[in-house]
């Protein structure tokens, strides 16, 4: 780009028509400005390029990190690899649950607006392109963990090799001697659902099987996702005798569904999940399942969002970090071949 | 306490020997002061009654929440809680754990005066008395939710009842025909473990049965502690016919421990656990528990530490609420029973 002369909040005033504590209490996310007048001074800023620099005296030592839900295992293995960095940079992590009801997005702005921290770290959520541009604007970098789908150009994300992950789970049934396997993933709308769905649609490949459709399902990462896709999968006529399952919470879910229509894991049924959480070890049988790096990622991804505070650029805006397959006792050859 | 007049920074500076920035710097945690200055200036301020009151003008609406240690679903139930509150009073929440040797603590402390929160909240974690008058000083409230031991005079508390939760536990075994019970509780230094353990022996004196010594255990919180001493009692050779775990993660481990000696769940061993996590539902057999409301607990702190931030006196420094037995599937009749 070139070089032009710094907007300043005169001139965005002047340009909109309002005075310069309006301008400053946009740019600051103070709730007390008509809805009206910060749309107006919001666009000018964002098309006219203005771009705050520098922080004010007393820094203001915080990383926000927005999960789109609380409440799995999954969000505590995040939080220690934000707080790992986090705290060894004497930084404080304010955690907000983007999406819900009770926090409604434009306020959820506002506030870090208001509070200038010095990094944003999303965990599979979504902000829209304004208000990726509010954050811009004001100088707040923003680094993605895991996405939901294909992240828009030039937000950095540290995702995990999903597809990989799929690839690895379905060969180990493979090697077996598996043939009908079954895979539930997470939402469709996802690319990591289907990114593993490709890796499990290529492993089978590879010994010339081609899975009917009905054998791969989408669902969410909870357990009754697992349940469900489970008890309708185990009551085929020709029941899969493996099944790889998208989450650690959904493998319980198929654990379930098998222990009630009598079939015993693993000499009925093998099953694997996906992201190797600490309660898992602890499952009847332990679980078998491929582990994400959820920690590892998360400290990269808050080590990233801190140095481009500090004015660096992202050295790599993808960064997928290695899945491994971890066997533990849900998966045996199938019953036939015992 | 009779009206003085307001010790202000000028005096404090004087009676110091330092610079009324100096005094400032001390006031707001900020690094630059020599060891020595700063513990002079903390003594005048705690010794001679110095409280700032009032709000710096771009008041930081945050609070602090203090976990012991992150990791265990646990810590979810308490962030959903406090998020819960914090979220629709547009407070964010920073979350640190503290006791790692990652986190020094003095550290902590500093950066908790820099960013001056509107209140503190402390899970299962202690402050060192100077610390504690390091924040009254500056009227930054504290409340803990859960406590170790006996907590300090005047530090609000939110917790649950214990002596019921283990009085309910096993008055239900009891019920069902068990007099040879054991129990694995917490820390035997944590006020909480000794008042399950208590709840237990008066449920049993009711049917004139006093354990042997050998049948109480206490260990930590975590599957470990479960699983070594359920080996142990599950080896004796008058077998208990019930275990009452102090959490559900120890649960997990008697469980485990069962199932390495061959012994089926309840059908030769009745397990209760404590806490009522979501995972636990999805156990093999799903857990008979005792529902602690943490995130009742958490949501009532947070509205207490919000409130004293507004100025108001807490309504009651010691709340203890309701504990809850949930039975599902792991307890039943002792075997001779059968």
């Amino acid at each position: 780009m070139a070089e032009t002369p710094q907007l300043t909040i005169a001139t965005i005033a002047d340009t909109a028509g309002v005075s310069i504590s309006t301008v400053s209490k946009v740019l600051n996310g103070r709730p007390d400005v008509a809805q009206e007048t910060r749309a107006r001074v919001e666009e000018i800023i964002a098309t006219r390029g203005y771009q705050r620099r520098g922080r004010r005296q007393a820094e203001t030592r915080l990383i926000d990190l927005v999960f789109h839900e609380l409440g799995s295992p999954w969000s505590v293995e995040i939080m220690r690899g934000v707080e790992d960095v986090a705290s060894s940079e004497r930084v404080g992590v304010v955690l907000s649950e983007a999406g819900g009801n009770h926090r409604p997005h434009q306020e959820w702005i506002d506030d870090v607006l208001q509070r200038r921290p010095l990094g944003v770290l999303l965990v599979l959520s979504e902000l829209t392109a304004i208000q990726r541009r509010q954050l811009e604007t004001r100088s707040i970098p923003i680094v993605a963990i895991d996405t939901l789908g294909e992240p828009p150009a030039g937000l950095p994300t540290v995702g995990s090799q999903n597809w990989n992950g799929g690839l690895a789970a379905t060969r180990h049934l493979v090697e077996l001697g598996h043939r009908n396997i079954a895979v539930i993933s997470g939402d469709k709308a996802m690319l990591c659902s289907r990114a593993r769905v490709d890796g499990y649609r290529t492993a089978l490949a590879e010994v010339g099987v081609t899975p009917e459709p009905d054998l791969i399902r989408y669902g969410n990462f909870f357990f009754e996702a697992g349940y469900d896709h489970g008890r309708e999968l185990l009551s085929r006529p020709e029941r899969p005798t493996a099944i790889f399952a998208g989450s650690d919470m959904q493998a319980l879910g198929v654990l379930r569904a098998a222990r009630e229509l009598g079939l015993s894991v693993p000499r009925d049924l093998s099953v694997v999940g996906y992201d190797d959480l600490p309660v898992i070890e602890w499952t009847d049988p332990p679980l078998t399942t491929v582990r994400q790096p959820l920690r590892e990622m998360a400290a990269m991804a808050t080590e990233m969002v801190l140095s481009m505070a500090k004015g660096a650029a992202p050295t790599n805006t993808r960064i997928d970090l290695a899945t491994e397959l971890v066997v533990r006792k849900s998966t045996a050859p199938p019953s036939e071949a015992w």
